[in-house]
């Protein structure tokens, strides 16, 4: 079986390994204070081209988007995403378990746009009784979304303006931002992203690392006591160093993108095929997850070989699925992948 | 200016308030432990036919909402409810701010149906990554619903059946259940009430006291310690007997459902004034709650005379409002208003 | 039974019940955006003579801290007090509910120092993992005390100072307020308390009201959205001019603190009842609450005719307990209990 | 410079990272529900004699108290320990972060006694005001505590056979639970925890793995549900491999225990150094943890080549101090600490 399902069915890329074994046994201060950290958070911070931004290094996604919204809201405030934002569907509320409520727009493509956000809180704040409701401060997105697609700069300069007038804060979900920036027409840089938004983070679990997230904060006013609100929120890793070493290596030579483009070029080459094929999408998508739709016949062929993601019945013969490429991706495997579903194509 | 814009304009009738002066330099144990309170839940377990019931006395709805809710759940368990459901909409967060999600179906009529909660938790159980979303644990309806419908009996009977068969909790907010019972067409008691919910709850501060709900608990799994959960959600008065005495009062010779019976009729005349005059209404009811569709420029003429509230822009010259009578509207107050809308009819 | 246990084991003064009837069937905006809270704001601003502070109205004590310690708090900050603070003590851990931790200091008579506040302070910011523990950053005093105690002026400027320079708030908690203001040897006024706290309480529940509490915050920075917390945490009366009316009668011509004056006088007598008899006490105490140590013996035979509140064992014959008087006193009732006592006395 | 500071100062023991290494472009699924977290939990099942408990692998300590407490108690419970649980002094309030407030006993070594459970138990429950004050319902303890002691079976028994009276959950944090089953003394072995406990963990980080806790829960009635909770508390890992197949290494040949066993043995012949020199100690310990009683000046000599941790002043010229051996210490460290110890005594 070759797993297309997700981008973390494996461990972390070679020189991630290598650098763990070769700092393994240095003698470090604990929880994120060594020197890992701070050299990791430095070439971040330039990276970003916002040397005065704070960088802190926590373990996992669900808890990035947990400790960050809570750290920034007070009790009567929730953040405001689209319907299919991953606080609001896939975290078992760890975002309300902090005493947030997840307020939501539709959306087809997972975006939200910069004027669902001025409705809503113009539509508050001129409700009569908008003290009996959540105050929305905080807007919630994922670049890329949880449907593979891309902001475009322009759609993020009109996000950022609409959140600074209207006195709210940007926080994006970076979990997979590595295959968003090195993705075909991605027009969006990591300093446009630090000049645009309040809080973001860089994605390692999905893009190369054993596990880690790199939470950039341009904004001061989110910075302060940053870490208490990591160590409350079991984020604080007696040994940080590991996730220090694990963003030293990434942010290094230009690992983190060049495994990130790597996963780019399979999927672009998978989207290829599948439009050759005539196979529809579910929503068009540029990044390494791509969500086509098949006849089930088809996909009950495909998965004697291949493992891939149950997305959402479309009509009553087809499917929308994922198929992930990562950073581990072999291209023999994605050319197995392809051939496959020429043939079964022909077949069908 | 008349006020029909809710159902708390007023403090509370003349006996309960008698009651509360009778009462008021008598010495009784703090905190609910005194004989009016027994004595009110003594009354409230027979007229619910449930000898068994744990009842208790808080002094609001949202309150009692998240008391009860935040009693029932574990950390990773939510509420389910209609979209228009009060805690979804209109209580700031407080369930949230416990800890737990509002799980939302779509709902035209304020009403949730046996199959919709079948179907939302069938899904969550059938999903491979079920341990990331939030379990549905307890439905929660509003009896007269925000909308001033009604449950029938049946759907009552199908929700408490698929609820027990999938091992929910069904949570009744009655906030304004003295209006539903007495309605016209309501087939809905209280003992079945009591027989086919885990809890719910009686509402005074809308019909008739001062302040106040009655939560009654059935299900003796839920009301272990529930005091605790009071007095830590700050629903324990001092002076609990405040409660004790209007509930005495309300549910002796009938009063509570008289007053109830008294709205009921009063919306029942607007209702055929309304319908005499042509007048839609967003959604058909039967208690003290009605909203019709007006033109602007009825509403502003009205206006000038009676207090309503806004619901919601129906197109670019109409919008819904709500009227709502209430145990102390006054007939001749109906009347006034009922006149005005026949002429403005006339002449607009 | 003659009651001193508490000081709320009855309704309301009768000003305010006849305040409550003339008001009764006047309709008025709901959720305390009536002119009677805003009448009673007013007055309440004057007497603190601070202009510019905030005013609200909750329910009860409980429920006005957590409310207020909420809305002050960063998730990741505490509150200090006393070990005896009533929110270490008796309210369910309703603060903790709230997500912040409760840190406590000693105390032997209910009272918290300038320097336990600032040593506390400096130890947690000299501590090399200052990040793994909670951070001090609103003090919480009861004035009286759960002792009975009072706080100087000169102390209570100390504190306020000692807050100030460390950047944490001073929150009075005055359930007991009146009691305390009218004390012999009182030598603090509201304006001294409005001028030294970020945020205090005056209780009306056991001071003359049926229920409430008037939260008055003169640190502009805590008064921001105030209203969403009181929502949000349960403490907005649909009919919020219940607390309205109740406040506004207590302020007028001086009620609250002729009846509180009432109630210290009568507790005077009784002191130097006890005194008389040489019978010590757990804490030295001027206000309404008095703690004498008495031979079990002696409290067997009171306790036919009188109820009281246990405090605590003292040795293996005697006990300390509680004596309260309130604004309900009756003279003739208090003169009984003094008589009793001389009567025992003699005999044991 | 040599550290003693801590147990967290190096990455892994090397095994852990050959296995590491060997299996890192494996494909597995995530989430923990990958055939070495089976294998895993298999062997700490055996080696438990618990064949019907729970086993999850969560990231860190802190997070595992939280996400233990939380899903074992309702909303107005709270875990008791001792004054100097972790718990309750360096998780930057984490449990109350989750609503529940933490209750002390005094402890001058770390441990707790049924007696003193049952005393807080029985005063809670004899307490007129009970529904005032927290319940305790489940008790925490270190074993290895917080100052290096250890639970004799006897008191294990003692305390679990109290807890199943009263009704309590007894909780064990196991961080360093391998340097107290194999410390000299030592009568607790890990079937008697598994029989004893309600729920449990097997600390990694500190005892050869990089990161990961393993929670057994051989009380079923806490392990409902249980991976909800790590979700939604951010303890889930995309990469859940990554803890199976440390805790697999470690539960293989005995690796965990041997290395534990080595860093007692070290500690042990420093004790002895110490003994030698008349060093009195804070607490007298077994375990990799010591805490000596040192003159400033052989303190401020020490720490020009060692670094340990500092505890408490004990008086004006003399400092208790912590010296942690570990996995990974050298024995040629030990020895040049032994050394230096030996040399600064002469000459002090």
């Amino acid at each position: 079986m070759i797993y297309f399902n997700n981008d973390y069915a494996e461990g972390c890329h070679e020189k991630v390994l290598q650098a763990l074994a070769e700092t393994n046994l240095i003698q470090t201060p604990g929880y994120g204070e060594d020197a890992y950290c701070r050299r990791a958070a430095e070439k971040i911070r330039a990276l970003c081209a916002a040397p005065e931004a704070a960088v802190h290094f926590l373990v996992g996604g669900t808890q990035t988007n947990f400790t960050v919204i809570d750290a920034a809201l007070r009790p009567h405030q929730g953040a405001l995403c689209a319907v299919t934002g991953h606080i609001h569907v896939h975290e078992t509320g760890a975002v309300e378990a902090t005493g947030h409520k997840v307020l939501t727009v539709p959306s087809a493509d997972g975006k939200i746009t910069a004027a669902q956000v001025a409705e809503v809180v113009k539509a508050h704040r001129a409700d009569s009784s908008f003290e009996h409701m959540v105050q929305p401060k905080l807007v919630y997105i994922s670049n890329p979304t949880e449907l593979g697609t891309l902001y475009s700069l322009a759609e993020l300069e009109e996000l950022s303006q609409t959140c600074r007038e209207l006195g709210l804060y940007l926080f994006l979900d970076g979990a997979r931002l590595g295959y968003g920036l090195m993705a075909k027409g991605n027009d969006v840089t990591l300093p446009d992203i630090a000049r645009l938004c309040d809080v973001f983070y860089i994605g390692g679990t999905k893009v190369g690392a054993l596990f880690g997230e790199a939470v950039v904060i341009p904004n001061a006013a989110l910075a302060e006591d940053f870490r208490y609100l990591i160590k409350q929120h079991g984020g604080m890793l007696a040994k940080g160093r590991l996730l220090g070493v694990q963003f030293d290596t990434l942010m290094t030579d230009n690992l983190y993108f060049d495994i990130a483009a790597h996963a780019d070029r399979l999927a672009d080459k998978l989207r290829q095929t599948f439009e050759e094929l005539h196979v529809p999408f579910l929503v068009p998508g540029v990044t390494n997850q791509l969500f086509p739709i098949l006849p089930d016949a088809v996909l009950d062929k495909l998965s004697e070989h291949f493992v891939f993601c149950e997305q959402q019945r479309v009509d009553e013969t087809h499917r929308a699925v994922r198929f992930c490429t990562s950073w581990a991706t072999r291209p023999e495997d994605l050319e197995a992948l392809c051939e496959a579903l020429c043939q079964l194509k022909v077949e069908s």
